[in-house]
């Protein structure tokens, strides 16, 4: 098709003009003191209940807030709703994957002041092809994987993983249900992005959820420590 | 952004562009006689597993082929190699999505005789919102939900539902395990596209199937008295 080179051309300044913006989000989320963690997954991962889970557990003791990309409705801000957190729905239309541009103008609409939060939390729209291009200034993007989606996910979706910090495996609880292959999907994932930290959780039963946070407190802690 | 309307016009060419191949490839697979269905759905839904059990059934009375779109791996086509009828993976990259031109290709590729086939899939990359623009002159596009997924995917993702013929609810053997809501999901499915055809197959215990394949012979059958 001869229109694909200037396809690839326009595509290549959307990218650029999202950097920039990515960057000076960074620089801002690093001044205020706040670490930022954007989820990506397919569909139907549960990227959602281990939000709600993470949000309501870590907000307890800490002061978080989320952004929570969906095509339509606002069904997840619903949810989370629950976790007694401050949750901004941001709904992307068509358009399948959320940009930086998109993160400011929600945390500018909400006038979030930035410094009175520990935690941000960026739930992208759920699709493992686009989100992987779009950096949204955050310092922790985490790939969360079923187990009921098939170990051979990181294999297929490479770029999604190689983009991502950490791995989590969902739905723990349906494991054995599903014949869940731990060791492949732990293979896979290292094939792609060797040294790639895995964690797996239960949204259900609550399990690994310690460990998950304990993780997210001492990343915060050493990206404060690195930045001081 | 100021690139964003440069953005759309460009993507118009290209939408335009895939509908007029579109369009050639449906002539020719219905002066073939061969009855087109795609898949489309969340990674891990069980496209393929759905697949190889309905290229497995079929393919024993009827001459059926498939063309398997994945960004990377070929372990689709692998893994349906055991239907013991010719598949063709097509390897996408980093797009999202198939586009006709793809499918085209293919066919001249592996020099398939069209007038010798009765069936013909088309499996597209595990995503939920790009695949929904590009016709790839198929006669139904299958969109596949697993039960592991959450009942308001049609609600989350209405486009694709929108865009699709038939809603197949798989790994209805897990439904229980996961406390799936059947009447939420067909609520939510008939919200988004009022008279949607819903069925529910497990490919794990082959449940649903009979009634799939039936489907599916009479789809064909209406489709070439109507062309007759």
């Amino acid at each position: 098709m001869n229109t694909q080179p200037r396809l690839v051309e326009v595509r290549k300044n959307v990218l650029k003009q999202n950097d920039i913006v990515a960057r000076d989000l960074r620089r801002r989320f690093k001044d205020a003191g706040v670490f930022v963690v954007s989820l990506v997954s397919s569909p139907g991962s549960g990227k959602t209940a281990f939000l709600e889970k993470t949000l309501t557990l870590l907000g307890q003791r800490c002061r978080v807030a989320a952004l929570v990309g969906d095509l339509a409705t606002d069904n997840d801000a619903v949810r989370l709703a629950g976790a007694r957190v401050p949750v901004k729905q941001i709904t992307t239309g068509t358009l399948c994957h959320l940009e930086a541009a998109m993160v400011q103008t929600s945390i500018e609409e909400e006038a979030w002041d930035l410094e009175e939060l520990e935690f941000l939390f960026i739930e992208n729209v759920g699709n493992l092809v686009c989100p992987s291009s779009y950096d949204l200034g955050e310092d922790l993007r985490l790939v969360l994987l079923s187990v009921a989606e098939g170990e051979d996910k990181p294999l297929k979706y490479p770029t999604i993983f190689n983009t991502a910090d950490v791995a989590i495996v969902t739905k723990m609880d349906l494991a054995e249900a599903v014949e869940f292959d731990l060791a492949a999907a732990n293979s896979n994932i290292q094939r792609v992005r060797p040294g790639m930290k895995v964690l797996r959780v239960s949204s259900k039963s609550g399990s690994g959820f310690d460990e998950w946070l304990q993780f997210l407190t001492s990343a915060r802690a050493s990206r404060l420590h690195l930045a001081s």
